[in-house]
């Protein structure tokens, strides 16, 4: 019986609905012969998707949580759909948590203290402490998104960002750019993201024979609008400006372009601009965004499938490093020919 | 002691991380005289914040879940941030489901199924079923976001869509634009929010002696980028183009402002937009959007006060209707003296 609802199990058991939650729930006061009878209504009629009439038949919930620095940001909100997408498919639920990027937060949900049924997590930590995270107690399968530089016994998936880097890069290079900003490079610490872009970019333009002059490289705190802005600006009061600009987030383009607008720059034939994320607006924005795409759909399948994997089959098993596609899209930020923006 | 963590839980009650771990998941099988010891431990050291524990102590995990019809909307995603804040301050902590706008995935919420663990539910539903809803346990406090139509017992948290699509529509006449389209009627069924939005619109447009033409309402299926830039297709293709265009969501009116521009026309000099939920981008876009503001914070405060209110309090009291304030905000996108778009 499809979208069977508590009603109905409650009708073929013989008993109320009330109970029933309390059976699903693993309330203990239920008689064990009422349990078993609603356990069979349950199975008879397919009660489902329940996460927690599941879990007890099981002893997994099917639920997954996510865990992400910020849903403000599009890429982990876009990304968060896809994870949800993968888990659907494999008949799994998730529960999205925001750390807002805190330790304390990020260590918990790592810990799978959050929230005891969860199954597993998947987790993309902004500054997780590595020597925190290896006293958790490994109960709670985990599985972390994007670079890190921790050494913790957790799978990975991330993309080849050295190698996105440099083909935004070289793409820039390619129309004839040599004055080329980047945005993104924090002040404060190393991040281990920004490193493999940096890298990726400072090896296109060597190869190129550009010299990198560090003052196109001006600090930013955060990947956010504001902040591309700012940089933005910093690189418009130079003396000799960029002709293009390599931002590793498509909120710092987003600021970045915005800024060179209103300095009455026209993108892209003053200020060439690529992103880093295709997160949806880039298609829409005027000029719309070359912007390295990173396949957030194989993110999140090879996530969910390695969770599931050491949830369902082999929690021992080495952990391994997983690698999705990415791709460069160009679009109107980048094609002179382009209507002016 | 700030910040205590398992394993000083475990040192100070003389037991294995494991054995606290157990007594905090609930599990059944840890002899009674060592849950003491360990609840004693984790009560000398303040171990928080732990919904588990504090369930413990409590019956209530201190989880509300937030349940949204997609994260990949802005709105969705700002408001979400909102909530966590406000739960946040509030000393709670926040799951947050995307229910797809699927009706069973919203029913399983707002009942309460989805975790049981969580202590009640924010839910903006799309297509819940009024019938099925009410037929769910009230045992889950819940408080409903966004304009209902529904006559269930629920708190609900709304603004005046009325009065604000009235006075986005007031601002165009201001301009002197006569000629204003409307993207965002859907075609199918009435929603309570569009219907709101809509009687606002025809209620400036009466007040100004300016006639409605029923063709400068084109159907739109979702709130889209892509809905929006469809729309506008379909206004642009009229004998007598509109002058303006007052959309019910910022990413329709992000989509529109791209499908004029891909059309040749400057915005606004050609066409005033007027958005709708003041998304972040829209400040940063080019050009900045005019658009109403809803202000976030005061729904997620007033949703997470009423939520915890039927939680903590009065979980009888008679049923409220919560009305968060709203505001327009003048951006570029409705402004002929700003640099063109």
């Amino acid at each position: 019986m499809a979208g069977a609802r508590l009603k109905d199990v409650a009708e073929r058991a013989g008993v109320s609905i009330k109970t029933v939650s309390n059976v699903v729930r693993g309330e203990i006061r239920v008689a064990e012969q009422t349990r078993q009878r609603v356990l069979r209504a349950i199975a008879e009629l397919d009660y489902q998707p329940n996460a927690s009439a599941r879990h007890l038949r099981t002893g997994r919930s099917g639920i997954i949580a996510l865990a992400v620095p910020e849903l403000v940001a599009p890429y982990f909100a876009e990304l968060a759909a896809e994870v949800i997408a993968a888990a659907k498919k494999r008949g799994c639920t998730v529960l999205i948590e925001d750390t807002g990027g805190d330790p304390a937060e990020e260590l918990r949900i790592a810990c799978g203290l959050s929230d005891p049924l969860i199954d597993g997590v998947l987790l993309s930590p902004l500054s997780l402490d590595e020597a925190m995270l290896a006293t958790r107690e490994r109960r709670v399968p985990l599985v972390l998104l994007g670079e890190q530089s921790y050494r913790i016994p957790a799978d990975h998936v991330l993309i080849d960002n050295s190698a996105a880097a440099q083909e935004a890069t070289e793409h820039l290079l390619r129309l004839g750019r040599r004055r080329i900003g980047v945005i993104g490079q924090p002040s404060d610490r190393a991040h281990a993201t920004t490193v493999q872009r940096m890298h990726g970019f400072l090896t296109a333009l060597h190869a190129a024979g550009v010299p990198h002059d560090p003052r196109l490289a001006p600090d930013t705190v955060a990947f956010t609008r504001a902040d591309g802005a700012s940089a933005m600006r910093v690189l418009l009061g130079l003396d000799e400006p960029p002709d293009a600009v390599f931002c590793f987030s498509d909120l710092l383009a987003s600021g970045a372009v915005r800024a060179a607008h209103e300095h009455g720059l026209r993108v892209p034939r003053d200020l060439a601009v690529v992103g880093f994320d295709d997160i949806q607006e880039t298609g829409y924005s005027v000029p719309s965004l070359t912007t390295v795409s990173p396949n957030k759909r194989e993110i999140a399948e090879l996530a969910v499938d390695a969770v599931l994997q050491r949830i369902t089959a082999d929690a021992e098993a080495p952990h391994t490093r997983l690698t999705a596609g990415h791709s460069l899209v160009v679009r109107e930020s980048t094609q002179p020919d382009s209507p002016p923006g």
